[in-house]
């Protein structure tokens, strides 16, 4: 594990260098757009890539390979979460978006609507369209400032043909961490309309105390029966590019499903190294992973702290979960695009809330997985921009 | 690059303890079923993923690195078979199944049939029906003992409904690489009924001298016009559970409709570190694979030798190409199928032709990509297997 000294001492020329998503797409800016860490990988995880590669097991993916993955994602639900689940009912996929597009072929009614929550994760807005289905957008609701489900939306957008909730918890971009009893007042919207949840679970590991993941398909025999759940260590462990995740099925008639070829078919791309990866970093990383939550938890507090002295017009509310930050633009008399100005005029590449669905506007997403000074560093040209140019 | 007599050295324990597919499925025989080698990595492709590796660019896949991929992909193509395509036209999958699907969905007309020869890659034999498809066998034709195309075969199946032709060069199973004429004749009853062409040119790299690969699509602006290209990295260089292939565009249309985003997803599930290893396959392995080509050279002529010893009456022509060997076991007075009595009674594990189509009923799918002590134990096990059980 690095220390947080030396993640702080990760600079901006060698992020550039290294040349990942985030860092690349816009040369000239800070990159925050992408939610993508910036820290090396975890050793344990490291050392696993490395030695099959050394034993040139870069062949088709052997089950014992997988089995292990299987029972390593178990292991860690089991542990971190309290929940039971048997490793023959998790299945590898390469990534969620796979695992929602097989959930919106193969487990919903044909023709009905996506049901989803706003702001909402970028692909879960375009890829319903590719299934020529309908989204329902349900704006989230704010109480005692923070971001609550809208159950009379939830209700009437399954009225409305809905046939399918996409749940993300804890919540990207928002940043939430559900509580049980608000996940329970869902699961009893979507019980009465014999709906379906996929839930998109793949920030799990990145909460920060007090508050606790509770995946929604343990919460009862219901949810179980009417939820499909994806996990992930690529978040947490920043695998994305691997392609290993994991559904987990937790009703007979799913797995029953899920068995047919045409549906297991959403297994084939996942690839060893993402496998090995992540079974390393759920059986091996766990300490790796708590250093990383205390730097990270650290990141959402200093940027609370910079934001409140160098622009207090900004609206923030550190996350519960995720190293993603949800601001809101709306108070600084910025003209049109909040993420155009900030890109242009303090270099600074961020998400536009907009692109998270019509609720976002106004909003940024910005991604806390950074060194502290690149965090400072943006702050400070952000607030460097809106003296200059914001009152245009 | 390791010398012959380093993979000779590489014994079957080892095989077992990396845990490869091939031989983990049946830990009691040798594994000899499916495509992949059990040679160690190429140098510069293990160097180049552990490289990516320390450097933690395990996130998206960054642009930069999906388009060197693209552009040692076009020297490749240039290089080795004179075939000048532009990158830009190369687009990144993560692997030739994917291309296929892709294919079947957006590129033929709906409903129309797939016309496949055979015997044929397993999978083609499943795939379409999961798009409720149907299959036209076309079985090969035999003259001066090679496969060669039935061109009228083809031509009838095309004007029974056939949409898409799926050509496999170098073939697998039955290691033809096909000369330009032979192509060139295919062409001409594609072209006549207006049909398209996947072309699986996956083992490209896998040709013995004097045979040459001819890209298909390279022939002329017709079978430009209407191909679909499938290469990669993955057989010759021994990296298929790394998700990289590449398709190949060759005309303004197709571009145009893979940019569409629903087409242009099947480039999603393309992997980091295969992408990598790609590269550094097609710049820097070249010569790593002109040593490892001299060793299967060694190997499919063995083979024969062996094979002509002791079991004279297995049919075996070595491949021109490919690492899979296409034994015809019909004149071996076994009842039922071959590939179950030498599984039961040799040890050996081979794909029964049957798999590949009726026309391969009676015939095996041994894979030669193994040391070459491996290659004569399972002969020598095949033939007392026959002098104990093969005239009950």
């Amino acid at each position: 594990m690095s220390t947080a000294e030396e993640l702080d001492a990760i600079g901006i020329d060698r992020l550039r260098e290294i040349g990942s998503l985030k860092w690349s797409v816009f040369p000239e800016a800070i990159g925050a757009f992408v939610a993508e860490m910036d820290f090396p990988p975890a050793p344990a995880i490291a050392a696993a890539m490395k030695g099959a590669i050394d034993d040139g097991l870069t062949g088709y993916l052997p089950a014992a390979v997988r089995t292990r993955m299987t029972e390593a994602t178990a292991r860690w639900q089991r542990d971190r979460y309290g929940w039971d689940v048997p490793a023959e009912r998790i299945r590898p996929v390469p990534d969620v978006l796979t695992a929602l597009r097989a959930t919106i072929d193969y487990f919903t009614a044909p023709g009905s609507k996506i049901v989803l929550p706003t702001p909402a994760y970028m692909p879960f807005l375009t890829i319903p369209a590719m299934h020529d289905r309908e989204i329902i957008e349900v704006p989230m609701l704010v109480e005692d400032g923070r971001h609550v489900y809208d159950l009379d939306g939830i209700d009437r957008a399954f009225a409305d043909g809905g046939g399918l909730l996409i749940l993300c918890n804890p919540y990207n971009p928002l940043g939430r961490v559900f509580e049980r009893a608000e996940l329970e007042a869902v699961a009893e919207v979507v019980a009465r309309h014999g709906a379906r949840v996929f839930s998109d679970e793949i920030h799990a590991p990145l909460v920060f105390a007090p508050h606790r993941h509770v995946p929604y398909a343990s919460i009862s025999a219901v949810t179980a029966g009417h939820t499909i759940t994806a996990a992930s260590a690529s978040k947490a462990f920043n695998l994305p590019g691997l392609k290993a995740a994991q559904v987990i099925l937790t009703n007979d008639a799913d797995a029953e499903t899920w068995a047919r070829p045409e549906v297991a078919w959403a297994e084939h791309g996942t690839a060893n190294l993402g496998v090995i990866a992540t079974t390393a970093a759920f059986d091996e990383s766990r300490e790796w992973l708590d250093g990383t939550l205390d730097y990270l938890d650290g990141n959402r507090r200093i940027l609370g702290e910079l934001l409140a002295e160098h622009i207090p017009d900004m609206g923030y509310r550190a996350p519960e979960g995720t190293y993603i930050a949800w601001l809101d633009a709306r108070g600084l008399g910025i003209e049109g695009s909040p993420a155009a100005f900030f890109r242009e005029h303090a270099g600074v590449a961020m998400t536009d809330g907009i692109a998270c669905g019509a609720a976002g506007e106004g909003y940024l997403r910005f991604i806390l997985a950074t060194p502290r000074p690149v965090i400072e560093q943006a702050v400070r040209q952000m607030a460097a921009a809106l003296r200059e140019h914001a009152a245009r």
